[in-house]
């Protein structure tokens, strides 16, 4: 049995304990939807309103080289590298995450123009899937395999027909972890190249793209990156194949000479060919404000408390809640999971309802999940106590039943 | 001759003098450049504060609900729709102008799949012409006509053969103004469609697209409609063209239901179909605050304050700067003219550095035009007097041969 004194001394412990102090926590809510949309880190204001009331009111458009928001998506992109194992000039921060898995699932066909197949997964992200069925409508020959679909798992889909394959990382329903090393050695075994989804463990874990010899990835940095709500996304592009880089938003920021103003495509060379158009610099500098809090941090201290967290969670769960009905889904080792647990209940939608208005947020997914993120960054190990005893309260008393938590809403 | 006394009545009875206080000017700086980057309207600080430190800091991911976050695509287009003569429904705020026009291109060549056929101009926004080729790369059958390639004119390029004119409203150099009743009349006629482009044109002049059967446009909010830096495209579809609307960039905001999490793409109904994923919510809300300032503005109004300023502009240099070599690039006539002017001059470069370092900021465009632009809101008609006399004193003491003012530097 775990108790509350076995806790005070994991935060006690905590070398990350400091960090929390970094953002801004509502009173009274323990959040554990950080890998949903993270919170305000204290310094985003300040930066904000130096875009606004100096950049931008006084400087005008001498900011886009004078404020460097012209080479923005570079020099993020320079600044996310070392958290996912990116060299210097192979990763963008720019657009969405959907716009940047068109450009890379194109990019990445091109390179393998006489292979026709794309291998993704049926429980992947959904926009993975919808994005990879808008890039079919110019490749009419594309054939899909899917995960998950007639019980086939990944790696048996992978033969030499197959161009690419679309993977998440850590997977947003579940929280299982693909083995990045293993299957992109595989997929290269079979000479196909790999698309890695990282919007659920950027920022969360060490992640080794360049020692990988990953292919392509996409991310997003408003989940555990806590880039704000809409934050810019990111692509990686391995330097290896950069030569010859093609994608079909070809908008002028990815233009050899953009202000020669020349009438004729030309793509830059590098990384900078992936570019399309002016990006949001408001939204790309709340970004910049929350990767300072990553200049202290080690990653791999990162991914030993995140898996404490979740290591902590689930023993509570069988704990102190047996008997309710809540199901562990996904990974029972930590080292097989991602910085979120996922549990089913046949009820899971006014479960969850009531959890949140009993001061603890997590999420739910369609059609039983509640999910709970832990972020290492500000979570700290009384929270996950104080939550599963909210949750016991909730189990223990049946509050979930009260037609107040049984309404839907949207929720993401 | 115009005098300064005359000068001080037109401000004396200017409808709109009361709006320039609502923005944030630097001191002793005439913004000449608000066609390229519109300055900080004073209401955006408080707007920005709100959602960092009360919708996101306090709130969380409930404020994708509560604070409106997922709908403002719709939202913001809804108040933007009646600055441009688009009905409710028709117009969202979203991505950038290079990904909007890469949809509406997919879009509209669906519409007309036995043509092949894009009429477009050699002097238009360049990223237009590189956002057909990128769409070009999947159209393989797709031939464009140019204007101004041998010398010939829009009109005469569209045929029986043409699917789609891609137009720009005003020309981006020279300020000339498209006549988009009559256009778009007679590409109707032969059986093609029209996207306008409408950045230099937007928040400036009356526009109605749905009185003139407009197909599509685009357009960004960052000049004209102040925005802020990067501040999101919006897309325009005619109702008339919104079933069975499709465009390849199909990620889960397009969705019919895009929390269902269905692996299968099924696109929403109306203008829906044109999102593509997740927006930058700091950069839409500050659009957000600059569109209140529309909230008390005629549009007509606007044009007419637009054109006396242009006008007044043309004639103080032919009065006062004669001789100089500045030769007046685009229509002579206001009503042909949106809210820029362009100048023409060897050495723009350097005069219009010298002219920045001299407190009046327009910009320059290769090889040799100065640009210089009229934003009604909250440019004063002594402004304009103020401008031409700083470029006078320039071109008169020969400034602009200091070395200092004739180092290239990136501009936008």
């Amino acid at each position: 049995m775990i108790t509350s004194t076995d806790i005070a001394i994991l935060d006690r412990d905590d070398p990350l304990a400091a960090l929390r102090d970094r953002f801004v926590l509502p009173e009274g809510v323990i959040y554990l939807d950080g890998n949903s949309l993270g919170p305000a880190p204290r310094a985003t204001r300040e930066e904000i309103t130096a875009v606004v009331e100096e950049e931008w009111a006084q400087d005008l458009i001498a900011s886009w080289n004078k404020a460097g928001w012209f080479a923005l998506p570079q020099s993020l992109g320079d600044r996310l590298a070392p958290l996912v194992g990116a060299l210097p000039g192979e990763l963008l921060v720019c657009d969405g995450v959907s716009a940047n898995l068109f450009k890379c699932l194109h990019a990445a066909l091109a390179l393998r123009p006489d292979r026709h197949v794309l291998v993704a997964e049926e429980a992947g992200f959904p926009t993975d899937l919808y994005i990879a069925s808008g890039v079919g409508q110019s490749h009419g020959d594309l054939t899909t395999r899917l995960e998950g679909r007639g019980g086939a798992d990944l790696e048996s889909l992978i033969d030499g027909d197959v161009a690419v394959v679309l993977v998440n990382h850590v997977d947003y329903k579940t929280g299982a972890l693909r083995d990045m090393h293993a299957l992109t050695r595989l997929a290269h075994g079979k000479g196909a190249l790999v698309i890695w989804d990282l919007c659920h463990s950027a920022g969360v874990m060490p992640i080794d793209l360049a020692g990988c010899g990953a292919d392509f990835a996409v991310g997003c940095t408003y989940k555990y990156l806590n880039g704000g709500p809409g934050a810019p996304g990111f692509l990686y592009v391995a330097s290896s194949h950069h030569e010859g880089l093609t994608q079909p938003l070809t908008g002028w920021w990815s233009h050899a000479d953009p202000f020669a103003f020349s009438p004729d495509y030309q793509a830059a060379p590098g990384i900078k060919a992936m570019l399309t158009g002016t990006q949001p610099i408001l939204s790309m500098r709340a970004l910049s404000a929350a990767l300072d809090v990553y200049e202290d941090v080690e990653l791999d201290v990162v991914r030993a408390k995140s898996t404490a967290l979740t290591d902590l969670f689930v023993s509570l769960i069988r704990e102190r809640c047996d008997g309710h009905g809540l199901t562990l889904v996904g990974p029972a080792d930590a080292r097989d999971r991602g910085s979120h647990v996922s549990l089913s209940h046949p009820d899971g939608f006014p479960i969850m309802q009531a959890l949140i208005a009993h001061g603890a947020v997590g999420d739910f997914r369609a059609p039983d999940i509640l999910r709970f993120g832990f972020a290492p960054l500000y979570i700290r190990f009384c929270d996950v106590e104080a939550a599963v005893e909210k949750l016991k309260e909730i189990m223990d008393q049946g509050t979930w039943r009260d037609p107040a938590f049984t309404r839907r809403s949207v929720v993401t």
